[in-house]
């Protein structure tokens, strides 16, 4: 049987394995260009969440590391940050940039949808827990949904959105491009 | 007596007024470098809305105008073409677009959240009716967020996230900065 | 994989067809007695919008016809007047009828699980486009429910509730019974 | 402070008395022409079931009484017949009437929504307890809603929806206008 | 096809029999050391009410009996007492008793999530209809949760959590061992 | 303005503040007898959570500390271990106790409503922080709300419930009164 498209199983053959989750003990492992990873606790991970409405992330960041500005569609978000110090913010849907400087142990809030990134200013890693009222919240990185979707944005509409150029619009995807191997 | 922080009226002072609303019967008036101008009809022009969970709006679209990428943090949107033609898309969760050319009278939907642009490349004026299932669904223009906030979003965390210069940025901040008068 | 009984796609098989609808780019054919015809876009027809809680219809109005009293048990419903005028109306569970008369371009709402209709009055024909926040809202057409059920509604039932007599409730019956071909 | 307009106290003056109440213990008093009674235990009588979602209600019914064909738009009714049998049933959105005879002890589901009712056909009295999932979950008793408003439905959308005359019509306002004392 | 994990019948296959229940028309049979017996009419038994939100339950009390504190981790309870009298309370999260005396006919409200219980102190039997608003409540008897499960809640936990010796512990677990035949 | 009976500021009043916490920075103190404390981050200290739907928690435990058997009538919880480890668990509906050792970094989750509890059975000070679905989850911790309440709940239901004599009842009640001071 299955609710919501994900498992769900006669209580008989529930465990404790489908609410235990071991993967965000260590640090994600970070090699892309914005100096971040995201690593998810959520129902693909963990069987048992399915239906209950929550889920957790670590977020890891290199000295001068950002998570780019991106949305979660279907949760807020709630942060403790486990080491380091960050410049977090949001903007809210009358342009207004909320932000603050978080530093070990506090706690910052992302309003659902809204956009919001962390930059790592320090010198030293930083890595947070993240809370989410989701079981699997989704996530929009905007920079790459617009400039590496697959297929991709047309131009005439990135050129008219950013106000720039074809030239430079093709500039931004080639940066942004998913690296082959 | 507020609920939602919008008002609840006694029943007996309720009228048709709360339930009516002429403002969309024609094109919004157009005046900015993108080309589109949306018009809202939710709780903040129909106080019977409140706690109802629905509304919609029009958006007009010059020939060449778009509504550029953007997101309602609490709502999927539904459009109806009422005239013209329009290249219309979202891009989800995977980084996938699904994009599509619609016409008078064809129905498109744009799931809750998610990034999506209208484009109106035809030659002549189009016009759609928007349905939402929030009172108040909040709208997320995605360049305008992110370049045009007070206070501003750091450079740094424009520079990294597109991978391009603080030159490129401010080039950006300027074409997109409201217009003084 | 279903969900909510209706399909549920890998993302790799979504396409913008799952999205997409044009069944409400013409007038519905109407051939009844009331004359006024509903063609629903809704999850029947856009899978896409499984899960994701709104839905339009179109409906057609010739002159002199009628959207006959119904609710729809799980939306509330807001219109936007396509052409011409119509007197429309709800009644509030205090027994208030809140009506008002609109004409293209105007919008009005009808609350969730309320009794409501629309009437034109004029001389052209008349039609509006729909916004539910349902994916699939339902529909019960009162007299139609009322006296042309399988199996009927007890006799002694309607002439209770209507204080009318037997020989009217069949005379009803009759007038509101599916024509046979 | 109010919450959904409805008194939300400071925990330390609540008391037994905001989720207590006496008043369904003896069968309401019947005198109108349907030969039955509703008595709401909703958040009106008791302030503490604000925001809970949930209510009760009793229905006593006359020998040969009527609770009429009615909705409630924001819930599910589930009985448990006290005393008495009565017939019972609700009508599907595809036009199916659903019936059913039940006596006491039975149990019977109205959906969400749909137009329900429960005639005593016995030689007795008969009551019932009802539960709903909603705080106050509004009724519309079709006939008087259709025929008894304020300001009345106007005749052509009544002539047309059950297909009499205004003649026809008119009798059944008289009939089901609230007696003048 | 299922829905919730429940089965979602095509409406062709939809009777009367999906609707009804009648094994609450008794009292439950009483043969344990509590002397109280609960019977549900919820989704378990009643196929129809699969996403409809509410279910009902009766509640059997000898002289003497108890329904023991518990909780129903998915719903609020309203009760209406059948017969006889009980001593009804619950808990709130600020550790404040609401408690009541109620006799036949009276109603009393257990919001959602909270320890409650329910004492026959009368002599003679007592006998309650109590709704839910969840197809499927749920519930946990508080001392049979933590003094009978499978396996055992650890000993060192209920000592500290009850400040009581191990032998204290032990005592408690045999008497409330379900009994052996 | 107040909604859900927390202040909802004008937009233009919203500042960092109403997102920002770092009363978890630090362990809190623990002087009770079961050592361990719990340090809400919810709405009442992060006024921008009101109508966000999640929060966090930081729970300190000493060597030997227990968070004793306790409820969240209002949430789902999922914990990570900052420090230490703990011997954690939760007993489902049908009385079955799923437990697990959990250490730093590990994941666990407490179904909405289930009764569960967590051990520090090692000789070091443990710590998590805990993510909640609810703005304000609320707590009832087993023992003290039995056993602790003002007015106690009745020694009859007590020792029935229990299966043991007034004598134990006070026995535990003195135990567990908050000490005076």
């Amino acid at each position: 049987i299955k609710v919501n498209g994900f498992p769900c199983k006669e209580e008989a053959n529930v465990t404790e394995a489908d609410f235990f989750f071991s993967g965000l003990a260590n640090p994600g492992v970070i090699n892309n260009s914005v100096g971040s990873v995201v690593t998810g606790a959520n129902v693909e991970k963990i069987p048992g969440l399915n239906t209950l409405g929550v889920s957790l992330a670590r977020i890891d960041y290199e000295p001068g590391g950002l998570n780019p500005p991106h949305t979660h569609p279907r949760a807020t978000e709630i942060i403790f940050v486990l080491d380091g110090e960050l410049d977090v913010g949001f903007i809210t849907t009358s342009n207004k940039l909320i932000s603050e400087s978080v530093k070990k142990g506090d706690i910052f809030v992302f309003p659902k949808g809204l956009v919001h990134f962390q930059k790592n200013n320090g010198e030293k890693p930083a890595s947070v827990i993240a809370g989410f009222n989701s079981q699997l919240p989704g996530t929009q990185s905007i920079a790459a949904t617009l400039f590496t979707s697959t297929p991709p944005v047309p131009n005439n509409v990135l050129t008219k959105a950013f106000q720039i150029g074809t030239k430079e619009v093709d500039k931004i995807k080639n940066k942004l491009a998913p690296k082959k191997n």
